[in-house]
């Protein structure tokens, strides 16, 4: 038998956001494996597209400067691929409070975009998408598994949903090749850190580097499930590979419950500076939590082999050397929101997310 | 205790989709329980929108011909009003398949236009909101109650999911006061019926009365909810008139099951012509069959009191009654393609929905 590692050998891969933190360590990945890569991204300036992501690769891969929601582009970049990892999205649930509208136009109308392409031009094609652990909305139960109820009351959350459930649809409609993974809470070397709107890991790190206070609300006790970004990427990887994964969906995470306090403590305990301060819960943060979220990773253990290889403390240590000569590429820029009321929002510093 | 039907007297109602279906029904009980109506349509030509619909209560309503997608037009429409009930929709699920964009477009970005329109201009309104059972997708038990898995394949169910998720979020976090009614398979008088892609009894019913052959797929044993506009209309005005549904999600129907062949039969029955003829099932539309559907109408009936009174036969008479005279009014004109995908697309005398 193959190893899923020998999958992607002169294969045509395309990957949507393959600028940010996913698609471009995707994309170092599937270079490595020796994939034909075309990388698609908006570089849509709230979020992590970020040329410096690739640059160690530039000349490895075809890179298209593009919009999801373009359907001319996407008909032309879907029509030779054998895979698509589709990562491109609005990714902050903050800002898709302010702004649903951008929300439900790249994250439902940009997928239906990508989804008609390839059934129009490449109807074999296999297509990868990232959900969200957010689509589960207040959890009842731990650790979650696929059939938890999906009770979304975010639009980034709604939105992820309804993507999830298009390509469930051309699975069942149209015989696309589809595959979902919802991710719990993704961190590590490559996402952004120019704001908090999205990434809190990441975002304590940044704070800790900078020898700066980290804000919790309440105790902090709130479970979360961190996982790094190499074991996510190695699922998508393993879900391209595997004929097993076809029209299924499956929860991706740790499958460890990490105190949100205990995670800040880590970051300022492996950076070696800044510090933790406990706050009060603001009101209009309650009625969105969440409670706590551990990923039951069964079906992806069982199904294809995946299992987490990096914990939290390893996962915040190599995400810290990373960043430690790279910050000019990272956080020299402002945060430039996309609206006003984008600006107007509440930024926190510690999400309950 | 005052009656539900006092609650609306000179109170200021909106009605999207005031023109169709259940929309013009509701109009019509509105004007007699003296509710201050105003009625908005975009009367899109595929859909059922009928001037005749309100030809009685003409001058006891406002009319504006507008679209839930217009954000100044519901920016302005809402904001004096007590009661918002909300029909307007893109009600095809067939034509969903065939032009997704267009089912996101009112289904989804309408809602999301008509939701922060309440949020901005008149927090303390009512929003009430027609969800389908067909949300739920394939059904894996029956009854159906509210808690049953949605696992929808349609577009036009996956945005009804999406913005049964909306008014939830308006609710939980804006306070909005949000109700959802899931319908099942709505019929009676004032549906359009100038072609089949929805509303299939009325559909039927006009064929009967035309002395045509009515298809049914397969054996026609497949059970179906078929619920009396006039059952629908009262659940609406109960759940306005109610504190207790506030923020809740009810599904609707006749609670009894009633073969797709049986429906068929009692309409050439009661109509007196017409014929029923059974054929193969076509195989693609096995793919999206829902199974059996009957509602669990435990909640509704407990929350709110309501109960269906008319039952299929005596509803189906009370149909045919209506459009013996009428016909000039609801299916002279020929259907209207709004595109060459939808004329394109199989159009069926008998679909499992």
């Amino acid at each position: 038998m193959r190893s899923w590692t020998d999958a992607f050998r002169g294969r045509r891969v395309l990957i949507t956001g393959g600028l940010g933190l996913i698609g471009s360590n995707l994309a170092h990945a599937l270079v490595r494996l020796k994939a034909r890569v075309t990388i698609v991204d908006a570089l849509l300036p709230m979020y992590g597209g970020n040329m410096h992501n690739i640059a160690e690769i530039i000349n490895r891969v075809t890179l298209h400067r593009g919009d999801v929601r373009d359907e001319e582009a996407m008909g032309r970049l879907v029509r030779d691929k054998d895979f698509v990892f589709h990562l491109a999205a609005q990714v902050s649930y903050l800002d898709s409070v302010t702004d649903p509208f951008l929300d439900l136009d790249v994250n439902c109308r940009g997928q239906l975009v990508l989804l008609e392409a390839c059934r129009r031009f490449n109807c074999g094609t296999k297509v990868l998408f990232a959900g969200s652990r957010l689509q589960f909305g207040a959890t009842s139960s731990n650790p979650v598994d696929e059939e938890h109820p999906q009770r979304p009351v975010l639009p980034y959350a709604i939105h992820k949903l309804a993507a999830e459930r298009y390509l469930q649809m051309y699975h069942q409609l149209f015989d696309l090749r589809t595959v979902v993974l919802r991710l719990a809470n993704p961190y590590g070397p490559r996402q952004q850190m120019k704001h908090s709107r999205y990434g809190i890991v990441n975002w304590f790190i940044r704070q800790a580097m900078e020898g700066r206070v980290i804000t919790v609300f309440g105790d902090g006790r709130q479970q979360r499930d961190y996982v790094y970004v190499d074991d996510v990427v190695r699922a998508f990887l393993m879900a391209a590979a595997s004929e097993r994964s076809v029209g299924e969906i499956f929860n991706v995470g740790s499958g460890q419950g990490c105190a949100f306090a205990e995670m800040a403590a880590t970051v300022v305990r492996t950076v070696g500076s800044g510090r933790v301060e406990f706050v009060a819960w603001p009101d209009h943060y309650r009625s969105t939590d969440t409670g706590d979220y551990v990923t039951d990773i069964g079906k992806i253990s069982r199904l294809l082999g995946w299992r987490p290889r990096v914990g939290i403390a390893e996962g915040i240590a190599r995400t810290h050397r990373f960043y430690v000569r790279r910050a000019a590429h990272y956080w020299s820029e402002e945060p430039r929101p996309t609206c006003d009321a984008v600006a107007a929002a509440p930024v926190r510093e510690a999400t309950p997310w």
